[in-house]
């Protein structure tokens, strides 16, 4: 990845409270604000740098133009033996999502299985934060939700229309702190990968970025000028070309829209208004008790089994043995636990200027040693 | 893709009523010959050749192996207000699968959502023939499950180790004849597709197939005899190779393992005693009923709604317009529908070297000119 500027460290507990008072300073009341900051800053601690505290500055512009109201409380609405609808009321899609899962999880250790969907709804950190809410309960949660730029060119289209629409998929297995988690986007990486290459002068593999012709993009630069300006071209979907099955990503990014979106009356983002204000986001969880199907205990057992037979198997090169989904994530979150959360100095300024405004002051970073791996997001 | 053997076309009643004289004479009770022997065919006028009739010399070596009961009646046992588990004591997939699903639905229309687990099950057509099942009655249905043999080389294994663990999303829209269908496996391509490659003496595209230090494997017969042998390399998980997020597909196949397998406490087919007679697949079902989030009459607008949308976008090639997933799988219905099923001379062979040895006559094909277009499995 070329060399990056270094980073300087800071305790996760710092950045909650950091965080929080800054939301609270925009307007949302107390209790609320710790649960968002700690749903936010625990994607920091899983290294998906992405969708944790580098979300403020954005927040911050959503609130200014009034398109982002942090007073608003979500209601939910059962409307059924296992179903229920959480309205956001244009506020953060954190508490809301919170909401839809705990909720699910509920009626789930009644009825066996739950869903709930959430409408009028922002950006909500990882998906896989709220998948692993419902895991640490003993439970199996599937978590999508949709995105309110476009970004993915369908498989055959010379435009961008889809977001990267992510699912997240997570099961307990005996160790609480390390479920089974698959945390996804539906496009093969994310805009902001593509930002990272661009920062550092890297080449991208063929498969990221296509042109308005369907031709892979690999200069960097042009590459994130293309998925910016959303004028043609942008990433493709899980799997690249149609040679390659892209179609497939390509329908899960539809499956994730129709399931985040159309279910729960949500808008298309292409077919939002101009004069509309919010962006009306929507998320969809789904939550199975195993209990309901056998055995609970060894439901977790077998997932424990599966990942060890896969950990366990020979790897083409030894020095990267094979991981189970999640690993990467707890790995970096027992790291940045004790080391604390690695952050660039570009994105410390501008949540220090953003604490400044708010009138919440950003934390000391701790004095330790370098960390001697770059940080950022681990590839998966 | 080459020239291939020119096929012959044959009416679907004619392959319903000769595949449930097979399974009947085979053992299996009338009325449960000819709903299987319908969802087998429905694989084939979807274009979905590998799942279809093409099964029966299979089957018929399952069951000469006394590894496949087509006299067990499969049993469903309620476990919660939505949560049913469905034995298929070691019968075809079909019969346990449909239960399956109608259970779900009926749940669903209740609770606004269900899940049914399959498990001591086997191999049941295409996983998109069930879903359709439940759109069909207007719901949403996700379904998937294990297959009995390792053929998905994991991100930075040297061997196979997991199932295609196809997956299939089903959401209607206004039109009952073409809802939205995603019906996937969660590996780059099928093993059937290396077939046909290698019958054709074409190249693969890199991304297929890895050998076993993960390198990519392009010389068809190369290709398809490392999928064959399982021993070393093998099919790429959807995404490829982990440059282009491989292991997202590979977290989708470890995810169906989970739903399908660990879920309902079948066998991890890599787990699996060589004295264990029966494959013990097993498949799992969500379903959802739109009526419970909102409007139902509304999700099957948006659903056309983003449809629409999706395929009017402009595509790179104005000759290859975007399609939706499911497009392809209606367009052959209704062509085949007309037409009638074809199927290669060599398929044929074996299909009337099976009816003869139990005692059923293959049907005559259908003089009809041969299509100009090639037959097969559409690319999607």
């Amino acid at each position: 990845m070329g060399r990056r500027a270094v980073s300087q460290h800071f305790a996760a507990g710092d950045l909650v409270d950091f965080t929080a008072s800054v939301l609270h300073r925009w307007g949302m009341p107390h209790p609320q604000a710790a649960e968002v900051a700690d749903l936010m800053v625990e994607a920091d601690l899983r290294g998906v740098d992405s969708h944790g505290i580098s979300m403020l500055p954005q927040y911050e512009r959503l609130v200014a133009e009034g398109r982002l109201d942090l007073a608003a409380r979500p209601t939910v609405t059962t409307t059924g033996g296992g179903a229920a609808v959480v309205d956001a009321v244009n506020g953060l899609g954190h508490l809301a999502m919170a909401m839809a899962v705990s909720t699910a999880a509920d009626m789930a250790a009644r009825q066996g299985v739950a869903a709930v969907g959430v409408r009028r709804s922002h950006h909500f950190s990882a998906a896989g934060v709220f998948a692993t809410l419902a895991s640490a309960r003993g439970m199996v949660a599937l978590v999508c939700s949709t995105t309110r730029t476009r970004a993915v060119v369908p498989t055959r289209a010379s435009t961008a229309l889809l977001g990267t629409n992510p699912l997240a998929l997570a099961a307990p297995g005996g160790d609480p702190d390390a479920p089974f988690l698959l945390d996804m986007s539906t496009s093969t990486v994310a805009v902001n990968k593509v930002k990272v290459y661009d920062q550092a002068g890297e080449q991208l593999p063929e498969g990221w970025v296509v042109d308005h012709d369907g031709l892979p993009v690999t200069d960097p630069a042009t590459a994130h000028r293309q998925v910016r300006s959303q004028a043609g071209g942008g990433l493709n979907p899980l799997g690249g070309p149609e040679a390659t099955a892209g179609y497939k990503g390509y329908g899960l990014a539809v499956a994730v829209q129709l399931l985040a979106g159309a279910l729960t009356g949500s808008t298309f983002a292409p077919l939002r208004q101009a004069t509309q204000v919010h962006d009306d986001i929507g998320h969809f969880c789904l939550v199975v008790d195993p209990a309901a199907f056998g055995d609970a205990a060894g439901f977790r057992a077998s997932v424990d089994e599966i990942a060890r037979t896969l950990r366990t198997l020979p790897a083409t090169d030894p020095a990267e043995p094979v991981l189970v989904p999640g690993d990467p994530e707890w790995r970096a979150k027992r790291r940045r636990t004790a080391e604390g959360v690695p952050l660039f100095p570009v994105l410390v300024d501008l949540l220090t200027a953003v604490g400044e405004r708010a009138g919440a002051p950003f934390p000391a970073h701790r004095a330790r040693p370098v960390s001697p791996r770059p940080p950022g997001d681990p590839a998966w």
